[in-house]
């Protein structure tokens, strides 16, 4: 599924084309139309149809590579491409927590794209790899970051509603989904609970200091096809009224929006005044999928606020993330 | 929804038999099967289609009445007929928090069930008014109950994803949930914070002193038809491990288990050890839908502990709860 | 759910703008967005969103008035407005089988539209009223006009797989129809078989007659948000092939093709040529959800032929139809 | 999920218990437990848990052995247990249609066992394969073998509406059919319109005269979870009322209800009254799944008449069938 959006989403991109694509042995040899199970509503850009799929090799490759890799081949493909010099932005899993490897959201930490050098010197590559986070961890991490910035993290806990396409295709199966709710998604909550933490991090000394504050993750696969929606009760470091957090979201911008960079939402962040908002079926599009949409803000008894924020998963989440990593790459200098 | 699954449980009953049955004007004056759009999977029983449905006003009704009336109404009936003499066990939340009505859960707090006599002499009735929680308060709050009795409970957040069955029918319109989550579930919320501390509440001097801990609530709908399920983080005021809290949840037992009471489950609290459940597809119907299903018990970093629990909405969570409630209330001699 | 749909297919329309909305007694005197619960995935046009909305009486109405009224009510409301002069293009079923009314899909049969001539004497009506044809009429129609026209019908047999927004809103209650099948749906099979004849029949001396030909419906509901899925076997009265039916597909095109109508799809019938096509979930808006897309023709055992077709039900089956029906009505000089 | 659906109808069977269990290589070696991922709503039966599975070949395996092997190694495998002398009762469909192997529903054609003698004669067998048909024409031939038996088939055309556990385990993806409808299924056209006409046709000279009628079928895969709904048209050969069907359909009774089968449904045919009915919500487990639940019966104006027909698909469709398949052949002296 995420490789299709990157599919959809460089259909028309102002600065990127795609020339190569590259894939598992058995779609090896294939066109993308043979190789490949079309599952989303708009049809395969036909400029695609015929472009020859090839084996997960450095030769003939070009210098930026978008990685949607199943986490168990992503560790030694994407380090191969990197030794052979190319940048690899990854939205897999394997290099997210390494401390020589930059883990970006454009809009919430772009000086961490530093890391580069380090890594670079460290393992000796010509190419590098940079990555996005979990497609659970970017709607929480949007939403808290003019609030880290503000006022301070303290506790956070998250429970999320994820959509199926968050399990690829054929990913998973109708019997165990319709009608259902399945309280557990192999290794997401870790994820979510390490991540949230190395991106509101500070980079320190060429390092990145962990956040200073704890994430709790809940998260539960619901029938929706695309979008997860997350309630966040959230404790503060400094003193802030509902007045002042809204007005911080409200007023969110950040790197991508000041160079207006071809994949950034006009406004990160948007805020929902109705009771019954954000929702799948009315917030999947905002932005065309890169804004976090929020709302119900409240106070909670237990910690202090407490909301809801709802983030498109494939596109936020995943391809558009990995996309706006590499333009931020490219207005930084790191792409010729 | 909740009255008819109040005419399935009452179907085979060996206490109680279905004498009377009372709706608005719209209905009164058919029969049952006329007045009725069964809902239910197992047919309607033929015990009941003939039965004539009466206006909601005392004179021939039978000495105890079941209510599920909507809230709007619900206040003024209850009380015409708890004056009339009548023991109403109600499913509506108009009285649930007046200080001298017990609001039970028979496995938690059967001991409230003694507010009845300081209710009849505060407010001149002959009859009474008992209640049972919302339909998702009750997983909670017996989940809750064994830490509650063993370690003190000290913070609670919960996350629930509801079924629609709670909206009762026609309620939550299929445009509206298909492919969807909807965070808001209007009074839920509140009222699951403050009926959970009441439940867990002690009787002192004849009344429940609310329990001294603080809950936080996110409701939300999501497409599934029966049966809540729930994410909760909790601390505790005395030291406890998983082990402590497994143990406290197999070894739990209580007035109803210990009088062999017709509706109570054998086991009101069922610990599931797969890493996926509960689920509502395979936990729906533990204990014919009277057990609290809970799993998942791990670690939380912000509190101290989280975990999963599931509770059937319209049966442990409404009619079947009634039911219980009346059953406590024979077994301690106040239905002759 | 369909007028919504009219307000954001006129958002933007080149010939017609929205001036005047009625609705019934409990929303008269409100605004449009007070007055909506407003369904659609896009958001409510700012334009509409402070319009009064008035009783359903003439008086203030412009010419030209677009209803979408229940039946219960559509008879009288719109008879008294055509009487007042108004012309009214009506997706109600009160009047698509009266005589003088023309029943209209512009790509079928536009020379119908000359029973208004026929309806005004007739009535003495200085306005009028015009109607499109039920939604699960239309694509089985768009579907058989390329083959009535080439090689002449003789039986048809339709089964419907039909979408819940059919039914408006708030509409099928999700306890009704989560992981079921309804297979009936009120009035539909009956308005199907005859509205099928009347578009697909001949204007001979200022009457329409019904086409000689029959057909039997089977209507169902599936949980599906938009769009009917039919499955249709076919009899013809002279001889074809499977080459000449898809050359007669591929090859249709009508008066608002020529004229360029504003809401006219391009290309009428799209034929898909994946063995699993048409589908709601890619096919929906095809053609901006005015197209009718068929696939899957192979040979009928029984009778001659078998396919698939697909319409979006509130746009090319409601709303879309109303639209073109005025675009028709102006292109002929009917509105001034 | 038929051999789910296997291990739970044999739980508790008066004549045949579960010894011996095999399946592919993958999952030979472990205990049923270890191998399967159990999908049924109740609960696995703990006396099969630690039962080893076994490959798929001869030799320690009982005389009786049940088949839903998936058909690229079922013809392989089914022919070299019946070769060394077992009785292969079959629900795979690579056999069905071999002249010499019955293909039975024992409410319909239990006569066509006696094909075991000519298939053991011709083939050199000690052993036998027996099938029952695909789960799409159960139901089918279930409601017409009354209407052929009283009257004669002349036409037949059927619109099915199938439950996704007809793909088995994991099946169809969650984003291929959540708010859709998939009007393909592969092979499975085929399968119901010449497996209808063996089943309905006539023993004659050792050999089966396929029935003298034509059949026509759509299928479509919808978000069901269990049970196939079919809408169908029919035309008879001789004269009949809608009363006279009706009759025909409660009469219906067979050889496995007058030897009181294990497994027989006391009503093989069950009419419902409702003019909405049948719908998988409600009539999923009549008479234990094994009744076909028939409705909406009319004229058609195109064939004679048209109804609504539903069966489950797993157990009627499946396991179930090929249960009562060996019932029968247990009550006609095949098994020792």
């Amino acid at each position: 599924m995420v490789g299709q959006r990157f599919v959809s989403l460089l259909q028309h991109h102002p600065w990127f084309e795609i020339k190569w694509l590259a894939a598992s042995e058995r779609s090896a040899g294939k066109t993308y139309r043979e190789a490949c199970t079309w599952r989303l509503r708009d049809p395969m850009p036909k400029t695609v149809w015929d472009l020859p799929v090839y084996e997960c090799k450095p030769g003939g490759a070009p210098q930026l590579l978008f990685s949607s890799l199943d986490s168990k081949v992503a560790g030694h493909v994407e380090q191969e491409f990197a030794q052979a010099g190319h940048v690899v932005v990854s939205n897999s899993s394997n290099f997210r927590m390494e401390q020589d490897v930059p883990l970006l959201i454009p809009d919430v930490n772009p000086d961490h794209l530093a890391l580069i050098r380090e890594q670079q010197k460290l393992r000796n590559w010509k190419g590098t790899i940079v990555t996005n986070p979990n497609c659970t961890t970017v709607g929480l991490v949007m939403s808290l970051a003019p609030l880290a910035n503000n006022f301070g993290l303290d506790k956070v806990i998250m429970t999320s509603m994820q959509a199926v396409s968050g399990a690829g295709y054929p990913g998973t199966p109708t019997l165990d989904i319709l009608g259902n709710v399945i309280p557990y998604i192999g290794g997401e909550e870790e994820k979510v609970e390490r991540e949230t933490r190395k991106l509101l991090g500070k980079l320190v000394d060429g390092h990145v200091k962990m956040g200073d504050f704890v994430v709790s993750a809940h998260c539960n696969r619901v029938m929706v096809e695309d979008g997860h929606t997350e309630t966040i009760s959230v404790s503060l470091k400094n003193k802030a009224t509902i007045a002042d957090i809204l007005q911080a979201w409200h007023d969110y911008r950040s790197l991508p929006q000041e160079r207006d960079l071809p994949s950034a939402p006009k406004h990160p962040i948007i805020v929902r005044e109705e009771r019954d908002r954000p929702q799948p079926k009315f917030d999947l599009n905002a932005e065309n999928g890169m804004a976090t949409v929020v709302g119900r803000l409240r106070e909670c008894p237990v910690l202090q606020f407490k909301y809801v924020a709802f983030s498109h998963n494939t596109i936020r989440g995943a391809a558009g993330a990995a996309l706006l990593n590499a333009e931020l790459m490219k207005s930084e200098g790191y792409l010729d």
